[in-house]
């Protein structure tokens, strides 16, 4: 099997690495495309499940928009055209004809959704109006990672209308802790919630709101956005409907998405040098059973011990059973480990003897990680040890952003902080603040969160009075 | 409520008004475009689950490839770019600059997943590769109808590649199969297993098959359908591998789709007057409780009847309980007959008193689909009465099927035969003949179907011995 890149060594190269060998993704013959293999598609449909499931028990329906969008309904929004231009890709030619209007590849929905929008909501009786949609999005990126920055990506964009600004906002963030949770408690990666600055929001937005998370090469990235759009997409399409009293107003709507980039986190976040670690929640086969024998007769009794495991086991978990003749037990070891499946479970002619099986964890390699476990109630010791696994990789991330956060309180601290992870430090909230930590550091406001003990400081880059600290750290 | 123009008077305006006022789907302002709406996206959700399901059962893994394709791809194959090339949407700028060669907006996969596969592809340890793929495509069409014919349509398109042609044409079989099984016993829609004319196949298969069902206008609908490929990709795309016996040979593969249109399927066969009828399977919703009062002391406890209503049968059945007080009962009665929900459940004051719910099946309309139910038990009842409508809607559809189909033996009774449904009639091959009818009737051959009584008999058109019957109909 080849050798991954050590992590520490080249990060980068590591990423890029253990996503082709462990089977997530592929390059593809189309500049900046991705082709998701069938393994890191399993773990998009997880990631997808999760999140459907949370999006629908809070009231949220699915629905699917076109794919192309007139020109001239992105350029109805100044801020949404001028930051989307760039990133455009151009149907100009139909049937074997020019087209006379253009037509985009949907980078994002916000315009061709606000037209529909339009024409369905009439009377407060049609708010709030809560839709979501899995698509495939297209942005002409020039630089661009498997997963984490693609030019065409898959993703969900929710799209909701409402009567108040009040209600638009409390959606804006019910959906910021609906991702939170997701991420937290699904992925295992723990995320700093908050509000972007006015040069990271979204381009239309009033308010955009992040989760942020820390790779393992402290570097930031982030993992969903949900937008406060004010009544810039109802002005700019005209959605208007008759409040109680028979006025005439214009809505207030919200987006918000996540996508396959979430991929990316969870390899950078819980990786190792020996490959992926998935969490449980998400891993597409969550138990791996490696039979071992050395000769024919010692095979089919640990095959039909293998076999047993699966009859307990296989309705309560993502199982498989590896039961490959060609290549040994160590090889079958590394490529689970490489692919990142939690837990192993070893059968060798002993375990039958002794009734048990060995359970390896992939997140405490070696002996520590492993423990025998008597066949009767193994489903039960399973299942539970999936779930502390589940808890453990959350708290293990959760300690390593804590252990490379800091608080600096001047500039040459921020500097020392951002070139180890996180800094939280106060900003005046002034632009020109902002844009020095960058040209200076190359790091960015990743957000200003919205948990911070309450209290004022002196901006780390002017020494002007700041009521806020702001996460400063290089991003993805 | 607006007034459906009735099925016999124009069925096409009908369906065009049925899938607008049941919140189906909506016109877009991108031509040919739709926009699939929240109900009908369940609906499209739910056939989504249950092919999905069967997929996973037979082996197959779902993965994500490129929405845009090099031009020099299609052109690798000449039928297929013969076939497709009217259609296509092509992208010519990106990132604001003119592409150097030109990307189509992929109408179907075949081509950059041949490219894939020649990658992944060296061995016959490699295969088979059974992968799907659910996805949007797009072929510039003239005329287009909601979910029956749209320029961008979603749809599943799964693609593989085995060592022999055995194999393949036994993958082909098997998805054929599948998709009946799928159509018959979830969507309730009874189909004929067939083989396409030559005339009829796909753009690049050496034998397309098909699932052809009859709408309730007793036109035809392609269904589904199930390719075999032969090594015509493979040699297009140079996707070999090494044999058992170290020798170099090209994979034979497969390609098999179903989409959107099964949507339009579902609405053309079992709808009526008042609306849809769904098949209790795919429904979004299978019961609708319906509380009846007059006056707030029977509204509270005809409420709570509604709520135990709710306790018992949430999690058994996709249950909603209308409760809106701005509209009469009879008012929803016709709203939840038009979106087609199977069962309509009604609890007035006197149903509370005797511990009971009356039950009204919405493909009975009037007093012989009411019974009146005990409270004790419901849930049982319930179910079974679903599974039952289940049931008779395939009867329903089947005896239609069979009371609008003919055996002619000549062509006047080709011609009355295909006025009226299907006409099964002895065919000699040729594609004169098959054209001289088209020519005459506006009928096609729909398909050679599988199942058929060996014999032989005199092809209809040109009187020359034939082996096999073919069905003829005007079709979508």
């Amino acid at each position: 099997m080849a050798k991954i890149t050590p992590r520490s060594q080249d990060f980068s190269r590591w990423y890029n690495e253990i996503v082709q060998m462990a089977d997530l993704a592929d390059y593809s013959p189309v500049r900046g495309c991705m082709v998701i293999k069938p393994y890191g598609y399993t773990l998009w449909e997880n990631i997808k499940e999760g999140l459907d499931r949370r999006f629908k028990a809070t009231g949220h329906v699915n629905a699917y928009f076109p794919l192309f969008i007139p020109m001239s309904f992105l350029q109805k929004e100044a801020e949404h055209i001028e930051g989307f231009s760039p990133e455009l890709a151009v149907v100009t030619i139909g049937g074997g004809k020019q087209l006379e209007e253009p037509l985009v590849v949907r980078p994002t929905s916000e315009t061709i959704i606000g037209h529909m929008y339009a024409k369905w909501i009439q009377s407060y009786r049609d708010l709030p109006v809560l839709i979501n949609q899995w698509a495939n999005v297209v942005r002409w990126e020039m630089r661009t990672r498997l997963f984490l920055r693609t030019t065409e990506f898959l993703w969900q964009e929710g799209h909701t209308a409402h009567a108040t600004a009040e209600e638009a906002l409390e959606e804006t963030l019910r959906i910021l802790d609906l991702y939170a949770d997701f991420a937290e408690n699904d992925a295992a990666i723990p995320v700093i919630k908050g509000r972007k600055s006015e040069s990271e929001k979204f381009a239309g937005a009033v308010t955009s709101y992040t989760i942020e998370a820390m790779m393992g090469d402290r570097k930031a990235l982030q993992a969903g956005t949900s937008h406060f759009l004010g009544q810039n997409f109802a002005r700019a399409f005209d959605i208007k409907f008759l409040d109680e009293n028979n006025q005439l107003q214009y809505v207030w709507t919200t987006s918000w998405g996540v996508s396959t980039r979430m991929v990316g986190a969870v390899v950078m976040v819980h990786g190792d040098d020996q490959g992926l670690i998935l969490p449980p929640k998400l891993a597409p086969i969550q138990a791996v059973v490696v039979p071992i024998w050395r000769n024919d007769e010692q095979r089919a009794r640990v095959l039909q011990a293998a076999d047993q495991v699966r009859t307990v086991l296989g309705d309560r978990v993502r199982l498989k059973v590896d039961d490959r003749d060609e290549v040994s037990p160590g090889w079958k070891f590394n490529d689970w480990e490489m692919r990142g499946v939690p837990l192993r479970i070893e059968i060798g002619p002993k375990d039958v003897e002794q009734k048990q099986v060995v359970l390896a964890r992939r997140d405490r390699p070696g002996k520590e990680g492993k423990t025998a476990v008597p066949m009767e109630g193994l489903a039960e010791a399973v299942v539970e040890l999936l779930s502390t696994i589940q808890v453990d990789l959350l708290q293990r991330a959760r300690d390593f952003m804590e252990a490379h956060t800091t608080y600096p309180e001047d500039f040459e601290g921020l500097r020392e902080g951002v070139a180890n992870g996180f800094a939280h430090a106060w900003w005046c909230g002034s632009a020109e603040c902002e844009a020095k930590v960058k040209e200076e550091t190359t790091a960015t406001i990743r957000c200003i969160p919205l948990e911070q003990e309450p209290g004022k400081g002196r901006c780390v880059v002017c020494g002007e009075e700041a009521t806020e600290r702001a996460v400063f750290a290089r991003a993805y």
